[in-house]
């Protein structure tokens, strides 16, 4: 049996959901504390994450309040981490697959994310470059999906890396919420683009997520849409 | 059992030189085949890895050549995701070891290797940048290292992670390699500032690195310290 676990998440944070999907598929008894990153707490840094970033998780350790962390907890970072730490602890819950080639392409699928949807979202939704970059990062992940399913097949470590990025570039444009000019609906018309006909296998692929139960007991448009500071370096 | 393996590697290469470590500690059976970055054979991209980078590897199919390989083996690619399957594929290894919580810190430390020190070797060794930079990099490796012993105590993939970049950056400055004017000693002096009291943990674990039976397996100063191309986007 595990022992205790506190995860400091914040809504906004799409690295943070990355852990809270992990939490949910692995059912894991755990505390969720919400940070507040327009105004952490003072303990936040010295007791928790010095670089002060969401997630963090303490593992272990005696009973304390979430808000009074003991030094006697292990304290671990960095959403890719973090997401490999449930699936360790929880092997039944499937996060990842026993066979080392699934196990493999689960982490190839999670570095395409890091290393082309993230770069490609910063530069379009932030920067304001050209949108072309985020089609052709669509493109890259679309060419990692299986005809159907998931990216593995099943629910798994892979998607749980994609689907907080995924979720929040559509859910950002769809609200015209960017880096772009305001009242142009630059949003929506890069949103169109991201919908063409040669993307579909993508957009049932997030239809498939958005239907996902874990996804859908840790995703709440209203309050993950209003912001894109996580693309600022608070997550990581 | 696992099934064949085979290889792509590159001598001059620390992302290769990574999965040669991994193999060497899995006392893994299988077949190296080296790959000229300056003259990649033409089968290379279309048939292995189609960025065309080392390190890649070929897992199971049908028994063929290294340069002949065949459509039915599983080619995968990333340095880290392949020390993470040789690990799958040879639990016993110890180079992850059983610990949810070891593993957490071991893959912590190569975080650190990709995020902090790789970036401050590109840029002070091929950018000539301040070598405060690396100076900052080898206090965070070095702090994240127990009093005594590898990254976990026992070797593993934490250190599999960081030994390739180590050592090349201490064989090309006292070589005086680097993207700085040639002949003014620069890259002796830099190592000097990292040879310096403060680092002296970091000098130890690199003492015991060159000392370690599976490092000394797999480096060839002669071969390794000749070009710094490989910080130029050949490997991963």
């Amino acid at each position: 049996m595990s022992q205790q676990i506190t995860v400091y998440t914040s809504k906004s944070c799409p690295y943070a959901h990355r852990v809270e999907l992990a939490l949910v598929e692995a059912k894991a008894d755990c505390t969720r504390y919400q940070i507040d990153l327009r105004n952490k707490p003072d303990w936040y840094a010295p007791k928790v994450n010095p670089v002060s970033k969401v997630p963090a998780l303490a593992y272990g350790g005696p009973p304390v309040p979430a808000d009074q962390p003991s030094p006697e907890s292990t304290k671990l970072t960095e959403s890719l981490v973090l997401v490999e730490f449930i699936a360790d602890l929880f092997p039944e819950s499937g996060i990842l697959p026993k066979d080392p080639v699934l196990r493999a392409k689960a982490r190839l699928f999670a570095d395409a994310v890091s290393n082309k949807l993230v770069p490609a979202q910063v530069a379009v939704l932030i920067r304001d470059e050209d949108p072309e970059q985020l089609v052709q990062a669509y493109e890259a992940i679309q060419a990692l999906l299986p005809p159907q399913g998931f990216a593995l097949g099943p629910f798994s470590a892979a998607d749980i890396a994609a689907a907080p990025f995924l979720a929040r570039i559509e859910l950002n444009l769809a609200n015209d919420l960017g880096g772009f000019p305001a009242n142009e609906g630059k949003g929506p018309k890069i949103l169109e683009l991201l919908h063409a006909p040669k993307l579909a296998r993508m957009q049932q692929y997030l239809k498939d997520i958005r239907g996902h139960p874990s996804f859908v007991a840790t995703f709440d448009e209203a309050s993950r849409s209003v912001t894109l500071h996580f693309l600022c370096g608070h997550g990581h």
